[in-house]
């Protein structure tokens, strides 16, 4: 199965779509930056960890064995890229007059319970910075032995104009380090670097920094960069295929990885380079001085002022899978309206598949279907031309209920194999009324329908309208349709 | 509030029920053992947890501020305690073939949601053996300069002699040292101490031993009893409130941490010491090589050998409550059932608690029940006895709403305060049918219920019975009481 695919994966470093072709076949080695856990997970990181979520369901699906590695960032990351400014964990840890162990906690609970209730599949290892201490000081002092690093007030630097003579310092991000250099204004804090663009790899903790650990240059703790290139090579390999993260990491972070990891290991450490774009609301950027902003809790739950109800988990899923990874997505009241009536409509056929009338053969090329699907996803991960394609089977199942296509039992048995492989393996989505529970509303349910079936057949409007009436009060929907009534709930 | 409590508790360390007086009021600090990650959490482990939920849950209620603290060991749990076989976690990974953090993610992923299902709250801190390294080399050798631990053939061991001369090594669990030095055998790889008894701080690593750090002593990882007392001390203080755990860990483990904590320190690291007891399965111990033996998710679902049902997790929750954490509790067929009958009997109250009628006068002593609800949770946490206490209240729950007692406004408001408080708060139950998605199933009842009442008003049974009967089908039972028809979902 996996040399059949034609996978093809915008690596960042080239600018292009290349052939996806794994280091060493059937593993595949991902990493992604996960989250500093000092706050409620926001939403546009939650796109992010979502779009990889796609990434590593569809290469699952390829055949490949994937191990998955996104960090929990939980200690080194300072407020300001000049490595000035609070560490946020012991920021917030001070403002809640708490142990800065029990805000990353807290936000790492916080931040699992999102994700799945988001339903991303939990990832194969879950590294914490603090767990990988004795790695960092390791790699630092390989650092400083090949002349990449030096030791200034307690503090090690990475010497990127050093690092530039050989390699080449923004190589990812397309930028000239001149030019970098030229415009940095000299900051505070800076007098202990050599050169402004210099990065820390590990930090003097000053003396209201809880948050400290000998080492051969001072009590303190790692720079944020250098955390995830020691977790991303410890589990994945010095050289491994993929790495991913938002587009706003690309710079300085990942900048930094690869120089870090050049410098340590003199090879490049990543193969594949992935970006994920970010999420406007109401066409703005998110932002919380402006107000601009929303938690996902929020957005589900319909507690904000900018959504007119609360959206399932599933339907804001399917909303984020509706953009291409890599282009700007706006979230709004309409737009989300728009998914949510797409979701159901999705979700609705796929329940009917299970009940469709079968023929003696089937009238469409059901196989040509499951090739453009997979020529879809295979296309960067295309989802949004994936649901597309989803939703020209959703007119061919509607026609199989009327009459005017048909299916026979072989091609019935691979629609349902396939519909379910796209739609819940790899897409993640499930229809909102399966949650536990929903047997005995199900069954009460039908109940009621065959009554108000029963009033409308003896045109008895009244009593139809206020079964409807009052189920609308209790946050069901009824939706008449073809293939008879269903409902939703709020 | 809290100067109001007479709680006490049973120490291990006296033997004894002592009055709780907090070492920092109105901090509490609380440290559990949690689970080594490499496998499915086991029932007993789980009653254990619960236990000290139960703890955590109850000395919140009386307004401590209490930082639990509860572990997860994901490296240097050895097979044998003395400090021979290989690392579980290691080993795990050996025979899945998988790296060793894989299995340390899978299962303290399984571990969380199992937790979860059990309504059990996260700790305030989840530290990680691996998280902790640094902290555990600079707490051995602080033991080798003070003569209290040596180095031999690269590992590091704690000299239980040397400590006993100052101290008594066996205090916690009133063993003689001498006793068990007479009778410990010369097992393998016992050469390198000078003791049988002594433990391993570090140990050197084996070729096959994945999980390897630089130490000054050799490349290795650290022993499981010193991972405890750095963990516990790091975050609650070098002398803290509650130190829990299984009554299995009492020899050699929380001994060991003690001894440690003594030799590092210079004072006992702990004031109470709790133990909760064992669970057997149909009067036997648990075994996985007799076969007597059922993970949790196998008695959630029902896919197992031993029981009749499914039984949902708070119907094992409520089971478990009602014996004393310091009993051994059978787990059996008959038991569980019995279980499911009172939760379900408890439940039904609690929901009539908010329609009782309401009178002038209360004609029961309200106050005085409270009272004894927290006079059986201060006597060590006696939970069956609270149960007890509900189970009372459910009779008088009945007999207001059949009229022959009488509650008045103000003290209804009490009893809904104190009975969500009981019920929910300090014991963690919560009504199955109030999972989500059954406000709409409570709507759709509500519906069916009336329409079924129409029907008797007018004697029309054949439509009574059909709606009944039909309900029945999918799940749903109908309860004819005093006040009204309620239901129950399978």
């Amino acid at each position: 199965m996996i040399e059949n695919h034609n996978l093809h994966i915008y690596n960042t470093l080239s600018g292009e779509k290349e052939k996806f072709e794994s280091l060493n076949p059937p593993m595949v080695g991902m990493y992604v930056c996960g989250p500093t856990v000092y706050s409620d997970v926001h939403i546009g990181n939650l796109r992010t960890f979502m779009s990889f979520d796609l990434v590593f369901r569809y290469l699952k699906h390829l055949g490949y064995k994937v191990r998955y590695v996104r960090n929990i960032t939980d200690v080194g990351h300072l407020e300001s890229n000049a490595d000035t400014g609070e560490d946020k964990i012991s920021k917030k840890a001070r403002l809640e007059q708490l142990e800065p162990m029990e805000i990353v906690h807290r936000y790492t609970h916080d931040f699992h319970q999102v994700l799945e209730s988001f339903n991303n599949l939990p990832p194969s290892i879950e590294p914490t910075a603090t767990g990988h201490l004795i790695e960092q000081i390791e790699i630092t002092k390989t650092l400083i032995e090949k002349g990449l690093a030096y030791e200034s007030e307690g503090s090690v630097y990475f010497d990127v104009t050093k690092y530039n003579q050989e390699h080449n310092y923004g190589e990812l991000s397309k930028r000239n380090i001149e030019d970098l250099m030229a415009n940095s204004r000299t900051l505070d804090g800076q007098d202990e670097k050599r050169n402004p663009q210099d990065f820390a790899l590990w930090k003097k903790a000053s003396a209201e920094h809880i948050m400290r650990w000998p080492s051969p240059w001072s009590e303190g703790f790692p720079g944020w960069h250098l955390e995830c290139t020691v977790m991303s090579t410890k589990y994945l390999g010095e050289q491994f295929d993929i790495h991913g993260g938002g587009m706003d990491l690309k710079f300085p972070h990942h900048e930094c990885e690869i120089a870090q990891a050049k410098g340590a290991f003199d090879q490049a450490p990543v193969k594949y380079w992935m970006h994920a774009n970010m999420l406007t609301l109401n066409g703005q950027k998110m932002s919380k001085s402006t107000g601009n902003t929303i938690l996902p809790k929020e957005l589900f739950s319909g507690d904000n002022h900018f959504f007119e109800k609360a959206f399932h988990p599933m339907v804001v899923r399917f909303f984020m899978l509706q953009a291409h990874y890599r282009s700007v997505l706006d979230l709004s009241n309409e737009a989300m309206l728009a998914a949510e009536k797409g979701f159901n409509r999705l979700m609705l056929a796929g329940k009917s598949i299970e009940n469709l009338p079968i023929s003696e053969n089937t009238s469409f090329d059901l196989h040509q279907w499951v090739k453009l699907c997979h020529e879809k996803m295979d296309d960067d991960f295309n989802s949004p031309m994936l649901i597309a394609q989803l939703f020209d089977m959703v007119k061919y199942i509607n026609a199989i209920l009327d009459g005017s296509e048909t299916i026979n039992q072989h091609d019935h048995i691979i629609l349902k194999m396939r519909w379910d492989e796209f739609v819940h393996q790899i897409l993640g989505l499930y229809a909102v009324e399966n949650i536990s529970g929903n047997k005995a509303l199900d069954g009460a349910m039908q109940l009621l329908i065959e009554q108000r079936d029963k009033a409308r057949a003896n045109k008895d409007w009244a009593t139809s309208d206020e079964i409807r009436d009052r189920l609308a009060q209790y946050g069901i929907t009824l939706k008449d349709g073809k293939e008879g009534t269903g409902y939703s709930v709020e």
